[in-house]
């Protein structure tokens, strides 16, 4: 299984896919769109989907300084391959899967600028049909930009590292427990499904990090927050 | 073939799908998305494909009320297994295809807020691979709150079941047929295909359906209408 | 490998991928979604991807004009065949790849508003089978209404022939090259890469086409342009 994690789809998409089917007609391909320019989102979809997918080789090109000075990088973990440029993206997931190697990929004279088809997809097509993966060995991977979770006397700080399609905040928190919350001056009940709350709610999504939602309602919208933003919850 | 219709993509549609090859890698998996929460619109759909696709097993999960108290089920009909809330989702499809067999899922103590995932997509996979399907049975299952529609004198009353992504307008009646009608101030010849119109037409779509579209316009943005509103045409 | 290149979704996609199957219950089968209407698009789309799909089948369904006179035609080139409306959607990818023989598809008493699932779906089908290609040949094909670009002593002119999910206005110019453009009163650099700018930018593209950018922001949106636009840039 080849999974494509990336902030584009149409023709771009279909030609990554094009490109690994001429080498390995047999792929299984999967994709997921995350939001454009969205590093954040895309490195924890990666880590949200692994284990999911074992032995699957995961690309992910959220990439918005492409062609500039990031690296390439193709990673091996015990039970998968990770192909993409070296920009976070595969931070959180090396959180929990320990990269037996790192190899630097060689940068060549083509495509400026889509190294997903020209890169990443022919070089995904050639490890599912169990070629060598030869290169320059490079010790560590890029974090992402975002701070760990406070947790003080009267509130918690938290950074916002997703937001999905009914405009649900997840937090990089995970682990905590309250009755009540002020949040951006509402208050708001911690509780455990969706259906409890007519109005906001915060909960532990299934992806088991605290997550602020509404009931039919877009919270991320309603308070105008988005990826990456940092927030505090004040005990109630 | 098993076919979701969710109102979800992202990871959480990755994830099931995971879920499902982990049972069965040789699943053959679809995915349709509906608009989020649109219960109707997901009853719409699965109604609409059932026949294309024989022998499926179809999950549904449009589920607003999910950890609620609405019950998980299992449909058995002649040809098709549908999995999925019991919330009205599948009343559209067993109006033709009649159940042999409804199982109320047994309700686990597992992840409150992700039934798709981690209940509805495994017993996919299991039923894929032709285990038996036990489970405490009940007699029928929920219906949507939609109204028939009406046929009077002077107007035809009706309820919006779908507005597709060009903003056409599809309604629960059938076999209905004018000339023309007044429908919220403006008169709207009724054609046969959308191209003999450059403004506004009534047609009886390629489902089967009483649609009001408009030649490149979205009407349901025009008309400011949604899922479940009950509309009247007056005849002109 | 059958590849859909659409302006919808939803159940009506599906339905058309049921119809392949039931005919030819091996093929698979790529879809790729095109703006709503927007047929140049689509003849964008198609010229991008034919070359990464050796041997495909290609349904183009971006049919503004369903139902009125427009013929539909099944093209066979030397390593495809290409199905669809006679309406500019297969003018591009015909430029490089000469169809050695065009046959219109006879039309039948069928439904009139959905060509893609009751005709051109099960014509992929039977010649993903290998079944022969019979019909009434005709000559030529109907072109995209676009005008070639011109380069003059102070400006080029092209048009948009595509509009990506980033807001990337992609012209119909190639093979131009200079310092900087002056492009609706903004001056803007030629570069190699999105990264170079932490503003707007023109670049030759992945596709190959003359491409106005913007780093992390909509051009599109921010020039208020549309597929089919003409345009003008001045040497800055």
């Amino acid at each position: 299984m080849i999974i494509l994690v990336t902030d584009f789809e149409e023709f771009y998409l279909a030609q990554m896919k094009g490109v690994i089917w001429k080498i390995n007609p047999e792929a299984k391909i999967l994709d997921i769109k995350v939001r454009n320019h969205d590093t954040i989102s895309g490195a924890f979809v990666i880590d949200k989907i692994i284990d999911y997918f074992p032995d699957s080789i995961i690309i992910g090109v959220v990439d918005p300084g492409v062609g500039g000075s990031r690296k390439n990088i193709v990673i091996q973990t015990e039970k998968n391959y990770l192909i993409g440029p070296d920009n976070g993206l595969f931070s959180l997931v090396c959180e929990r899967h320990t990269p037996l190697k790192i190899i630097e990929i060689e940068k060549k004279n083509i495509s400026k600028t889509f190294h997903g088809r020209d890169i990443f997809a022919p070089l995904a097509g050639k490890i599912s049909l169990k070629k060598d993966l030869k290169g320059k060995e490079i010790k560590k991977i890029k974090d992402l930009d975002i701070k760990d979770p406070r947790i003080e006397k009267d509130y918690v700080e938290c950074t916002i590292i997703y937001i999905d399609n009914f405009g649900n905040i997840i937090t990089n928190i995970r682990d905590v427990k309250f009755n009540k919350i002020i949040f951006m001056d509402k208050e708001i009940k911690f509780l455990k499904t969706y259906s409890e709350s007519e109005d906001f709610l915060v909960l532990i999504g299934s992806h088991g990090f605290l997550e602020i939602a509404a009931n039919k309602k877009n919270a991320a919208e309603f308070f105008n927050l988005k990826t990456g933003d940092r927030i505090r919850f004040y005990y109630a």
